[in-house]
């Protein structure tokens, strides 16, 4: 079998031919307890065949790992490593089902990281170094360096610092794959660089991900494909908060605060951003730039539109017909792109330099303005933080998106006090939902309340949050609470299923 | 009187010496609702007279400002602003008793910001601009350019931005305080440059504020000092925690991830940071660096002792012997200190390539990590987040300090829940109290709060704090909590005066 997967022409390299194993047998040089890092971030570019094997291997075996990726795996990877116990800790991003349960079960320790920090973490050892790096590639060059795919995420470090290289040759992206990546692996302090990136088509790397052919163990092909990004089509409060927010746009341009060509956009991944960033297509905005962590469709529609001029990210995840026309129309496509390593896709430097304008989505806000992106009912973890802090923290403006209510109603995602902050009041400017848009720049927090409640709550929940408020104004202070009720909502639907009265 | 104050060799440009006015005059240049920029930083460097003059003008006038500052003022220039309502708004920080309690009483709008944001949130024109410019200055250079004092804070520029500038010349800074500036404005965007600091001794600026001398309206002459710092001696829980958080560096030391010299120092200001600081005098800890925000005695003390080899902050607060002894030794001092615009000394980008290590005091921190650097029972401003942000978030290590209980144990510092977040458990490292100190990096929540309730907890909430956690495993999630019991010590402290059973 594994011979019909195997294209020499991919290896450049000659003494890699000789450790051409199967992906079974890549799983068995994985240790129990070993820190894995693995390609893949948002789907794209995982390793598809040996990580699948190691979980298979611990169906039989009780062995386990730390698995420390981009962000999150593609496919069923991540639930079967889960399923089968062979995850002692993760980090620092998921998205899936089962591994989520497990999560919670305290199954698995889930580490939460801004993306920008496991390079950082690992850099200062803080965290145990990687032992094995498992990196997705398109060919190997002749001096044994690999080309990634279609994301870099922490590829580039994992391979700088791990002791043992496995490499996963996917034959299904094509060879000529090459030229939109933007390798670098910041050196130790006290001996850190610049990151001399001032417009988002900087370049400050290699195409190819360095390799100490040393320590490459084995060279494993695969013809899988990532997993196709599923892309909702816009719905009536998607197209809302898309239109609240290309107004607003639209009257800071009018301000003279911004261009139609704004400042280098980032959008977290789903369907909301997307739907916001779809909605410049045919727009007054035109040369747009991205600077941001997923290209999704959304950034190929917008080039193909002519409103964007150029997008970096640190991968391309994208529906199966938008990566197609990709991979068919690439040489179209590969002067607008450049893929880097998340610690530089998302370094607050780039971000505050470049003046980002960052568009996240919010699991729920309050009326002060602190946003939760991670955590259902205080407890529950969904998926992570991911690059959202990285974002908001450093950018032009910090903008959070969500719909005002959800679950035929019963639940408000604008809330007295978020069960959990992942974004404080002091990091948040604009707030979206499809009610409409609160700006809440230079507010101080009563402001903000008024701007939050009157724009953005759902209209089932506006008198009751209004209540709480006035109420909690009797009592005083900077920002008003009833602490014995900042939760009611949330308790209420722990007890009732739906946060109405 | 204003002719005594005068010393026209302080002014070596000659068309200001028509614009000399008296404080007095000098207010009634402010107009009503005017946006005013004011230098001082942690009471250093502040205006002593002129904005003292307006306070008394607004006790006669029903007339008011929105007053920007670097950080909070000296003496009782807020106390006065504020109990003569002539605040509007007042950002980005502050430290008084009677301008708290206004803002909790919300007749003074109170922007909370990250102390190297306002002048982002300026160049942006995310808040309104600076119409007057207010700066103390111990000289004018022949080009009508000045040299600040004890501080630059974001006087630069307030400088470069203001409409018009009233220059406050200081006759008891000696004229020699010259030399330990570095001010700079940032481009606009997109034109933002890299900040070329690699260590903290690098210099980027000049050691004058650039004026533009048509926007001077008027030139004030005071002799009134800096409000002194007052700093308490360290006792026995300020070096239990200096003493735990030594220990630990120790540690690293021995285990080969820092040297002696570790990397540059930020503390807050106040007792404990303060005592962290002097633990290191006399220590194996040497050729020490700071790149923090604001200089206390301690740092003079480690320069005096050998310990430390040089200074960056934006200002300089100490007692009255330690400024007495620096402006009588200033020429051994001034080698060895930079004072830097705060959204240079605060800024993202150099804070993580420096790799600082932050120590910051919390109000609360909670069993997972977040902490609260603002809030008093979830509604009170106490004084503001200030810099603690800037560098928590993008420091080598986090670290926040405070002691375990207080009020003879009625607060307890250590919660279930803390009743705001300022910083989340994203953003920290290392939390120490006299109780101990607990390394939380590469930690899942569950495992964090073990180390947290170990470790740090004030013997007398131990066991209800343990009960809470026990019980909130019981409902699971990642992050257990029970919500409706979650602020239960801040809800019976409101009741009772204390937090205990």
């Amino acid at each position: 079998m594994i011979k019909e997967l195997i294209q020499l022409d991919r290896i450049l390299f000659d003494s890699y031919k000789t450790k051409i194993i199967s992906a079974d047998e890549a799983a068995l040089l994985i240790p129990d307890k070993a820190v894995v890092g693995a390609s893949g971030f948002t789907k794209a570019g995982d390793s598809k065949s040996v990580l699948p094997a190691f979980a298979k291997r611990a169906k039989e075996e009780e062995i386990a790992i730390t698995l420390i990726t981009g962000a999150s795996l593609g496919h069923t990877t991540d639930a079967d490593l889960a399923a089968n116990h062979a995850l002692i800790r993760r980090m620092p991003f998921q998205a899936d089902g089962t591994l989520r349960k497990s999560i919670n079960d305290y199954q698995v320790k889930y580490v939460d990281q801004h993306l920008s920090e496991t390079v950082e973490q690992l850099i200062c050892g803080h965290i145990a170094p990687v032992d094995i790096a498992i990196i997705e590639a398109s060919s190997v060059d002749e001096n044994g360096n690999i080309y990634p795919t279609t994301s870099i995420g922490n590829s580039a470090f994992f391979a700088a610092s791990a002791k043992k290289i496995i490499i996963e040759i996917n034959t299904l992206v094509p060879k000529n794959f090459i030229g939109i990546h933007d390798n670098t692996v910041p050196n130790s302090y006290p001996d850190r660089d610049v990151i001399n990136i001032h417009t988002p088509t900087d370049r400050i790397g290699t195409p190819y991900i360095s390799i100490d052919p040393e320590k490459v163990i084995g060279v494993v092909f695969t013809d899988i494909l990532d997993q196709p990004a599923v892309i909702a089509e816009p719905d009536e409060k998607t197209t809302a908060i898309s239109k609240h927010l290309l107004n607003f746009f639209e009257k800071e341009v009018q301000n003279g605060k911004l261009t139609y060509a704004l400042l280098p956009l980032q959008a977290g991944i789903g369907k909301v951003a997307n739907a916001v960033l779809t909605g410049f297509k045919g727009s007054n905005f035109k040369n747009l730039t991205m600077y941001s962590e997923v290209l999704q469709d959304s950034t190929f529609e917008l080039i193909d539109s002519g409103n964007m001029d150029f997008a970096s990210g640190s991968s391309i995840t994208v529906t199966e017909s938008c990566y197609t026309n990709l991979l068919n129309n690439f040489e179209k496509y590969k002067d607008k792109l450049i893929l880097r390593p998340q610690n530089i896709s998302n370094a607050p430097e780039v971000i505050r330099r470049l003046g980002i304008i960052g568009i996240n989505t919010a699991i729920e806000f309050d009326i002060y303005g602190n946003v939760n992106s991670t955590h259902i009912g205080g407890n529950k973890m969904m998926n992570g933080i991911g690059g959202s802090g990285d974002f908001a923290r450093n950018a032009y403006l910090s903008i959070f998106v969500t719909q005002a209510a959800s679950k035929e109603n019963n639940i408000s995602h604008v809330l007295p006090m978020v069960s959990h902050v992942d974004h404080t009041e002091h990091d948040v400017d604009i707030l979206v939902t499809d009610q409409g848009l609160a700006d809440l720049r230079g507010l101080a927090p009563r402001e903000r309340a008024e701007v939050i409640i009157e724009n953005c709550v759902h209209p089932d929940y506006k008198e009751e949050i209004r209540d709480y408020f006035e109420r909690a104004k009797q009592r005083g202070g900077h920002t008003p609470h009833i602490m014995e009720e900042a939760f009611k909502f949330h308790v209420r639907f722990n007890e009732t299923k739906s946060m109405k009265k």
